[in-house]
């Protein structure tokens, strides 16, 4: 049970979003901006990065939502989401995505985990500067989300098919409208 | 030396709202809403929730901005501030501000570290859902913003003066002015 009273209708962040739709809408605007937005790195590998830091925040929810948001987004669907959960620090992705992922894990760990061979080895696989920032936010964003949506309890489906039909609506909508939508 | 190429007079989280201006500014308007906006919690518990929770994280340009604008917005001043770093789990507060920092620094471990007796005392201590909510999205908003200043290896100033003055422009004018002015 959430330690709040929120719609028991909405599980993880959905609920939160509409319980303070202020912030929700700032944190919509947030993470439209840097998973969806322009960006070198596509949409698919930014949400399996919140997917992989979710995991390993053993936050639920986060995972197995975004989860599903990057195998709607690759090219390698779902079994690239799986393989690359089991095994995160070597999953079976370009040099670069797993040069990235690694800083992402630490900074999850927290910021001064990110050493400069972490950083070194991005740039040696042709990592940018702005990829390279852009992921130390991504991986904040979800230490963020993750304590955001298990610090007040909130619920999580059980159901894969949960997942899936949220992530038809975000690949079509964006993650502004799913916050208001919903 | 920080990891990416930033203006070396624009230390901590100053520099990187400068580097990618349209994050930037919705993390200004976060923290303008969740710091300064209409509030149960005075400006000032609110900074000092955000200064505990970088010190444990070992953040110090969080820490001490934050402690900064705490000073200079609380009844007690930097004595409070001081006093409060030194003990956060039994600081020189009400037992509604005492409950919240220890859900403040629950959640800084992680989501599923705030148990429902954290909760529990502080309702009792008249704290209200939204304050609890509150309570919550602020330490994860600074889970974000130490992961995000320490995984790039930002600058921060040495001398207390630097803090200080930031601290009355940010009375004066809040964190979007301060974001983009700087």
């Amino acid at each position: 049970m959430s330690h709040i009273t929120l719609d028991p209708n909405l599980p993880g962040i959905v609920g939160l979003f509409a319980y303070r739709p202020d912030t929700g809408k700032v944190l919509g605007e947030l993470v439209e901006t840097l998973l969806r937005g322009p960006n070198s790195l596509s949409r698919g590998e930014r949400e399996l990065i919140g997917s992989v830091v979710s995991q390993a925040n053993d936050c639920r929810f986060c995972a197995e939502a975004h989860g599903a948001f990057a195998a709607a987004q690759l090219d390698g669907g779902q079994d690239i989401v799986t393989l690359t959960r089991q095994d995160p620090l070597n999953p079976p992705l370009s040099e670069k995505m797993r040069a990235l992922l690694r800083i992402a894990l630490a900074v999850r760990e927290g910021g001064k985990s990110v050493t400069d061979d972490l950083v070194a080895a991005a740039r040696k696989a042709d990592a940018t500067e702005l990829e390279i920032h852009d992921t130390v936010l991504i991986a904040s964003m979800f230490s963020l989300f993750t304590r955001y949506v298990d610090g007040l309890a909130t619920d999580s489906p059980d159901a894969p098919e949960w997942y899936a039909g949220v992530a038809q609506q975000l690949v079509q909508s964006g993650y502004p409208a799913l916050a208001g939508a919903r």
